[in-house]
């Protein structure tokens, strides 16, 4: 593999780092799933901590070195998980964290960055704006700028992740899997893979759906399967309504788009980093743009057969496989649930029209 | 402290034999819950697993051992957990599986017990009809009979999970607090906690609030606290609509009841064993009741503040905070968030008279 930005020796020391409340989640089959997707399915559980997405693991490298030898005072834009993790991140540490992010923002995100004590200034137009005011202040204050998948530490965070995909891989190897799926298991639809594909003992996977937006998370990832797995497919899934890095990626050049569209608030760029998208060009397999109800549709799925709430972005992987089952029918796929972050009323409507009464 | 069934080597030991995908799961203070509990909480999720439940601890231990040197086949009466974990452990060693439930428990356990492949045979009674007839058919086949909390194995199984806090609170006693929590989240309603109990540093957890029902969670989880963390208050919660094991603790001898009425299905009994009761007098500080609204409301707040999909015995921890807010005021709880399986119209009636229309 040609030489990404990130490195797998450094990696691997991050995790030194990273508070271990992040660290370890679930990787677990989810057989209830298979029937109507056609495949073995694992998922990957970034929720299950304090601030319910996998963006901790890089806050917890930033806010570290800006304890040890930085400046106190530290600022970014997010979506609203970075900058979760962030102030989480640096409450613990006695750094002084400011978020910008836009005023369209995911409400319950914004209402969590407030109560971690982080100061909160919103813009009046999309993420973009949000980075560019979020420079403007580090310029003008000289604090620290931390920009989601430019900064080395905020990949490295997100690509242990990756060390653990391929740690648990090796001890399936070796363990050999842990039964084959019961016959009444994969009688699934007709439509979709019958027993045949999933019949007798399922093999390590062989691909990692992952959400694409700023490109932290793929990159981390695909860099860790490309250098110690390289025969795992590393698939990239963005919403058709904000496709730039899928594009841009597709194109090997900067593509960048004047809006997006789509309920999946955590990967809605327009304009990719060159850096990311040339590290992403060197260890993605694939990227692929999936519609807003094959992503409202993977969280049904998630909710009523695996009992996850998840937000939007981490429905990602599961609208890709509906929307290719043929591509994955009898293989064992591993999604990332990247984060669970959602408003109530908003998840109510996406997983059914008159899901959860309002109870304000 | 007296001698209990358990002992905390044999523990330890177990711990080898486990597959590692129900071991070292998520423990992680939920914030966005303690403005409405007036004190810190954490979550001990076992719900991120192939069978949504902390069953699958124990039933690895039975069907190891049996794997071993023992029969091949094996029958167990469950409310619908054990038996999915059974039949899960069962599939990967090649065991001849059979469960026996009643004809009213939960339709999604049911699904789930035969999609993996085990024997399901249903009582017109209740949970003890199906522990009668679990025994009858042992008797009668020369099988081996799986009975919770009396087979020492799945007490063992359940007390990895006090292995695993008692780690984590000797890690957050050496590395201290992650940080006090944020101004803004201490400001609950005037009702609840004010600051002045959050405020600062919060201390490792003192109390752990664990769901009652056969007794092995208790009694497993309760041995080693008492065992390596006697400080700690070991808190049994068990539905009002299903107290005898609860009646029995106070009373320090067996009582019955002729019925339950509960939706904490997993939970359910109405004859105590007296081995498990006797345990129970050693390690628990207290066992209490709380009402059905109650359960409902904690499976709200864990839906609605901490993202988490729960079965009605999983959220007795947050009912019984619920009902006594002044005993843990300021306090850091422990909550073990012990199972997920739920039917979609019953959770989507308790979360919330119209939630999630049915799609089936």
């Amino acid at each position: 593999m040609q030489r990404t930005r990130l490195d797998t020796d450094r990696i691997r020391a991050a995790r030194r780092v990273i508070d271990p409340v992040f660290l370890g989640t679930p990787l677990y089959r989810c057989e209830a799933l298979e029937p109507e997707l056609g495949c073995a399915v694992s998922i990957k559980l970034e929720t299950a901590n304090p601030v319910r997405s996998f963006k901790g693991r890089g806050t917890e490298l930033v806010a570290s070195l800006l304890a040890e030898h930085g400046p106190r005072a530290v600022v970014c834009a997010s979506a609203g998980n970075l900058g979760q993790a962030l102030a989480w991140s640096g409450r613990g540490r006695g750094l002084d964290v400011t978020v910008v992010a836009s005023r369209f923002a995911t409400a319950a995100k914004l209402d969590r960055i407030r109560a971690l004590g982080a100061g909160l200034e919103l813009v009046d137009g999309d993420h973009e704006l949000a980075r560019e005011r979020a420079a403007d202040i580090a310029r003008c204050e000289g604090i620290r700028l931390v920009e989601d998948s430019l900064d080395i530490e905020t990949c490295e965070g997100a690509a242990t992740i990756g060390l653990e995909l391929v740690e648990a891989r090796e001890q399936a190897e070796q363990t050999g899997p842990a039964g084959p799926p019961g016959p009444a298991e994969v009688a699934g639809p007709a439509e979709v893979a019958g027993p045949a594909e999933l019949a007798g003992p399922v093999p390590p996977f062989d691909a990692v759906l992952i959400a694409l937006g700023g490109g932290a998370l793929a990159t981390g990832v695909g860099h860790v399967l490309k250098d110690l797995a390289p025969g795992v497919e590393v698939i990239c899934v963005q919403p058709l309504g904000a496709p730039a890095l899928t594009r841009s990626w597709h194109e090997r050049r900067v593509v960048t788009t004047d809006s997006t569209d789509t309920i999946a608030d955590g990967v809605a760029g327009r304009r990719p980093i060159p850096a990311v998208l040339d590290d992403l060009l060197l260890v993605a397999d694939d990227a692929v743009l999936v519609q807003e109800a094959s992503i409202v549709a993977g969280m049904r799925l998630l909710l009523d057969h695996a009992g996850l709430v998840v937000e939007p972005s981490a429905a990602l992987g599961i609208a890709a496989i509906l929307e290719d089952r043929d591509r994955f029918a009898g293989r064992h796929v591993v999604t990332i649930v990247c984060g669970s972050n959602v408003d109530g009323d908003a998840y109510r409507r996406w997983v059914g029209a008159a899901a959860f009464p309002h109870r304000a």
